[in-house]
């Protein structure tokens, strides 16, 4: 589901910046047509995220390098599992190694911990999403992974979607003034959600049609008397480091969506090594 | 110590990546010439680092926006600290709070471990190092942070550093072979360093007068063992899930160098705000 | 509104297109410290949009040319009114001279259209709307020119809006399984829109919650049904040759947004033209 | 005759526009593996051009869709003909159809209009040329359609023909002047083309040598008599709103080139649709 | 006469490669507010060029350095002449030094070059021109050094000039074939150039009213001849290994053009020095 | 040895550069489908340099012609050798001959004249070296063919290499002060080089343990003491106008290497031809 064009771009930069002007140590040591072999190993427990990423970097490299996947994106791979296996000319292939793991350890390390928030509210109907607060140039494989992980995505940008935070409100005048305006100014395709930080903003929110209702930062108890108060004529998401609370406690207060920036603004990245046999 | 182009493309390209065709909330509820003050404080301790980088974000958006830094690169906040005040147009300052605060966080979250790395070695000669392990299209942030935070860098990308691993050595027909290779077909001005697992490899590639040698993943016994068996021959730089060592007792054995992946692929961001008075 | 980023790349590579290695006749004869004045003037009746997109241009060229507007994006112009005056460099003004009025003629033409549109249907509720049968690589500036003369935006490409056509329905399975598979898969910030051929298909839609429904070449007497099976329950939006179709009885139908395709497929340009006194 | 790198650049970058991040609803709800066919049909007479663009911008996104095309650019289609059928990957030719039609309406309806034009003034010895009037970031598409629809091209750009008017005469000093310094400066292989107003002009133009005259604004009479005048010493192009001129009495006159910027700054889709059976 | 954008994207794409990610030994020791000043000096003679290029070099590392120029594109530098001081800060002006002198040795070794070859058929009324044999990527500096030298250049590239050589001739099936041809297809903006090796071409080409005749690796008597023969009726120029050729006999045989790859192929940098004072 | 990423963004910027919008001439007088064979020829002796490249320029046009390489890079051609044939579509061949032909001529013109200056100094134990003397935006291309022609590279950039200058140290205060400043401050993997200018400045430099010592326009007798006085404990440079030195003396003084700049800066094309028979 990742974009061809936004996806080589980034691979395409990340190869020039690493690779330089030629991998001296590999071109001097390493015969031309000698061929390698190896396996992509979960060294630790985790939700496999990037194998097509990896994949891609050493096609872009070299398009005879072979690529068997036995754990695709989404995998619960266990320590010890392999993950895939490469084939094709060791030149080519040492000199990708490194760009290849930078890119499936870290997407592999969004997967897990999302993976792992996903499980903690299991059973309830809450989902969990990302945030904008994403490693720059890499949204769109930060957003990735937190989908292959279970999550679901929040706005991609700031131009497709909409949401009032405290700002924006006391500029407008009110939240009424603000998403009268916001109506008037965007493509009626979009939702329209608003930040309340308390019960008379709610229903201000709720009066003028907002879609969706932010609570930010607030108590869970808070957050359960909202979700009754609004009732299903908007969704309710919760907000405001969430990656440091019980997210079952808060999933059971009745909101709909968790988001957590701190899926993607800190980032451990899965262990996964590539051991070749020459 | 950024270079302005590599930056400016790294800042562009998150912009573009994070407006998009418009920050359609922003531009429909805040007046056109709206002014707007901010403060970024930190809400936890730590190194900043990136300060220079959220300025030339909001540069980029309006040359007009202006930055007055109280902690610059390197400085250590403590919570509460004001790291610098921002003026400006409401509109532009608001589209760019953002990208600024993810560069912001992320590299003082870098130059935060970083810190605590070089504080748990201080006293000894040895110094932390940064890897290639980095994230993909940030390395020269990355890298800057680690500066930042007391660490050294590393080779930038594999054209200027030679690093002769295990399978470099085999396809070549031993250490011998592969450094008179490398050094054949390398820059002068580049140092070569071999990655030597047992006593066996060192004695070989002292022989062969190589700069640099690596430690990968050897018990502090043998490093100690190693680092008097080179004595001073070469550079000696330990390596290996160093993320999870006890660095000290690692420094204590009298490596030169301590490289560690952990400082760029698992990054804790470091909490700062930007807070708004209208 | 339009962002400086994508507008930028635009007119660059407008300039660039245009002026080649050069304007060689405007380099030959032109002495290079000549001054010149000019003037923007409407050659017929129509809405101004993107005049500072023109002033872009030259800026672009020449930061110390002089652009005074009179009559900015939305003005209302009468044949022979003075839309700006340009002053500064005639070189450089001359060599920009035929990218900007590109732009401004386009943009301008296609403002004045949407205002026609927007004028036939004043009185009633619906608003008028743009599609994505843009420009190949204008789609930024159309959309903003529809804006301009009175219309709305519809979504601006296929990751920011979710709409559902006879393919994907038949593909699916159903309009509740398509429904149930795109709400599941994108961001809950974004609005389902389903397109409806027949009131089944309206039923089924409302069923599942659609909350945008597109009668797709229905006649105006079934648009009115439609409306009133409908009742409030989803926006409703009448598409199909629309450019073609007397808007108003349209609009009286009752739906909420009529999208017109020929608003940006088949452009007339305003006639502007930029006369000079050296 | 399309360079494919310019082509290649612009069917990316409309791509990048129109897909974003991706298609969400076609990615939700059409199988990855599903295979689709699909027809290319004429809903009107005209004249075909931008099959190949379209063929390529599937080509991009998936070098395994299959394209036969039954009529080539240039075609003269009738209302129902069908122009090219398409087979394969459902989601990849669901994702670029709307940029395929984008350029294929918009190259086709102004091949049709320059068709139109040229069919006029059959049995002259005059030829419809375009203008620099182009979409910006268009023009090598504009320019292919033009001459697809029986029409020649002007000038590329300002480098690469010299075109001397008003302002240039003006402040060279004189036709003479303007003449000999273009001369001087530019390329021995550019033909030099003077604007003339009079007849006094003419004169002076024929006297220094200009390789074209271009009559600006003229009454037929008056072009009749400068074609006279001229009698075969300069190619004569006539200019000027001719988009709505009677074109066969102004090639009557005798002109070898009418110039008409509205065929490309005034351009009006033609309606082709692509109709799927899944 | 250089084009703004191409010329900033040639010296960026210089600079990101000279400088990488950064100057390490400037910013390692000189204190970042030092200034210095220096002084670009000719060390040999010959004719400048390319310091309006080397001015852009520090204009974009940093706005705020100082340049003098004393001696502009086209002065006859002796030995010892100082071109041009400059003053800033000192980090800026080392890092820029060696991109700097790069182009303006290049450009002035060209224009020094051609100096010599106008200066060898001064009298006659032949001028010396350049061809497409420059180096990729700076065509525009190269002819643009040329013309600064005292040369005329030949079309800028295959798209702004028709040229029919040999193989052209023979696949069409005779001259009048391919002119005829490449005159129905080219705008009438462009004249028409056939390569011709003997009496029998030269009077086809004349039959089929080319502009130009080249005439390649004649003898000088037969370029008389030929000469003759044309009688004003085209254009001539000679080609063919010219920069081996005593120019001043060639130019006497009567051509209005002697065409020279070895201007641009074959370059010797002019010696020109930066030294400082810090 | 040549990154693709580099070479190929190299050849399509010399490709566009050239081809522009289209080869109008090609394009007009040879057949679509017609076939074409030519054979690359040496017209004098030289090393063979940049084929590879000649063979990509054309892949990049048409990935269906075919290349056979009778004489690959670093081949020693006489006068008359055969070094590839090539065949395939006698349009896209044709289009680009000329920029394939700037690329061999050129690259083989710095292999001949390194190979030439390697061999002047055969028997001694230095090796010739190129400098960042070379050509804005060909610097791959242009160390690839030093390497090619037998000689050395220096480093790279100025990121990649340490070279410590008059004002460098200076600035500093010293040479002790700046290599202390740049040890501190580059990663541990790049050597450092001194310039020196007197015996003072030699041992100063020893003193401080730097890598390489450059002799800075030193006589033949100074440097031979130098390298006595250097004794093995630093590599030792020969740098200043060594393009007009006798380098088989100056090789014999014991220096490790000597750097050309003339190697790039000056260049003369290898006359090579590309033959063609329809």
């Amino acid at each position: 589901m990742l974009n061809t064009f936004i996806l080589d771009k980034i691979i395409q930069n990340a190869l020039a910046e690493d690779i330089g002007t030629g991998d001296i140590t590999t071109l001097s040591t390493i015969p031309k047509d000698k061929k390698i072999t190896g396996r992509f190993i979960a060294k630790e427990d985790g939700i496999i995220c990037g194998i097509g990423v990896a994949q891609r970097v050493f096609e872009l490299l070299d398009s005879l390098v072979q690529i068997n996947v036995f754990a695709g994106d989404g995998y619960k791979a266990a320590k010890g599992d392999i993950i895939a296996e490469i084939f094709g000319n060791a030149q080519n292939i040492l000199s990708g190694e490194r760009v290849a793991l930078n890119f499936l350890q870290r997407m592999s390390g969004i997967a897990t911990r999302t993976h792992e928030c996903a499980e903690a509210i299991k059973g309830t109907h809450a989902v969990i999403a990302d945030t904008r607060k994403t490693t720059p140039g890499l949204r769109a494989l930060d957003k990735y992974a937190v989908k292959t992980g279970g999550g679901s995505n929040h706005r991609y940008n700031l131009a497709d979607g909409i949401l009032i935070k405290d700002n924006h409100i006391q500029a407008a005048g009110g939240i009424t003034a603000a998403v009268t305006a916001a109506r008037k100014n965007s493509p009626h395709t979009l939702k329209i959600e608003v930040e309340a930080e308390n019960f008379d903003m709610i229903n201000e929110a709720l009066a003028c049609k907002a879609d969706i209702i932010m609570l930010d930062n607030m108590t869970n108890e808070d957050m359960k008397k909202a979700v009754e108060l609004i009732d299903g004529r908007a969704l309710v998401e919760a907000s405001g480091n969430m990656g440091e609370k019980d997210l079952l406690s808060v999933a059971r207060t009745g909101v709909d969506i968790i988001s957590i920036g701190a899926l993607t603004h800190s980032v451990k990245a899965m262990d996964i090594s590539l051991r070749f046999s020459l």
